[in-house]
């Protein structure tokens, strides 16, 4: 069996996956640096930029955009969450922010497996509910996301 | 009248609002280094990074991560579109990629306000459902959102 194959069977198919399954991601910090670039380049607030500036905002300090922090946690499903065969594709779904990802914040992903759909059109694939909560070093989370994925079947 | 208030008198308050009031932002090109240079960072997946193998892929070929179409759409609200008091504060809301964006798609935002909710508890405050989809070159729309942000009241 070369490298590719043995690639392909750790990864997971529409069968594989069920209701209430869970993933968890590696954590990674948020450092400032990273949230005023991304800021600098996508959402160029003050409360995503400057200190000072944000204290007297409804944020109270210096928070990363909530696109950064999507961003982020896309980052940690694709590099060390569900190892879906097809990779993590997305066609929308919701997403919330209950509080701000500040400067140092150390973020990883929880998800669980809210639907799994086969398709009725395409036997070849489904779509896969997936709830993904993004937590900070003290518990507390900082996005919430369910995203409706497509993942292939497996050739029958 | 210095610089400040002049500013602050441009800005739009929850009083300023009402469903159905549009903006169209500025447009602005996605380009294929932009789209590598966002997914190496954030979404490093093979449709994303590759012409060659995204060709092979549900995309049929490079496709920017639906976060930087966020992000991007982001932008353009925040630097040519509605000047909200506060600035862009969102909570959340829906987000979906009807098809992908493309290298060098050029790309423009137009919003609409659905709803206006002065807050029960926070006098000072409303809420604010935009409607924002990111239209290509080609009139199609890469990105609809629908977003809850939280817009301040004009001080009484």
């Amino acid at each position: 069996m070369d490298v590719k194959e043995e690639n392909v069977t750790d990864k997971l198919y529409l069968e594989d996956l069920q209701v209430g399954q869970t993933f968890s991601s590696a954590a990674e910090e948020m450092t400032e640096a990273e949230i005023l670039a991304f800021a600098e380049k996508f959402d160029p607030q003050p409360f995503h930029l400057d200190h000072e500036v944000a204290k007297a905002t409804l944020f109270g300090g210096l928070a990363a955009s909530g696109w950064h922090t999507a961003a982020f946690t896309m980052r940690l499903n694709v590099t060390s969450g569900p190892k879906f065969a097809g990779g993590i594709v997305g066609g929308g779904g919701e997403i919330s922010w209950p509080m701000p990802t500040r400067p140092g914040d150390v973020l990883h992903v929880e998800s669980e497996v809210l639907e799994v759909m086969p398709s009725r059109s395409k036997p070849d694939r489904g779509m896969v509910v997936l709830l993904s909560n993004t937590v900070n070093q003290d518990g507390k989370i900082v996005q919430v996301s369910k995203m409706k994925l497509v993942v292939p079947r497996r050739v029958s």
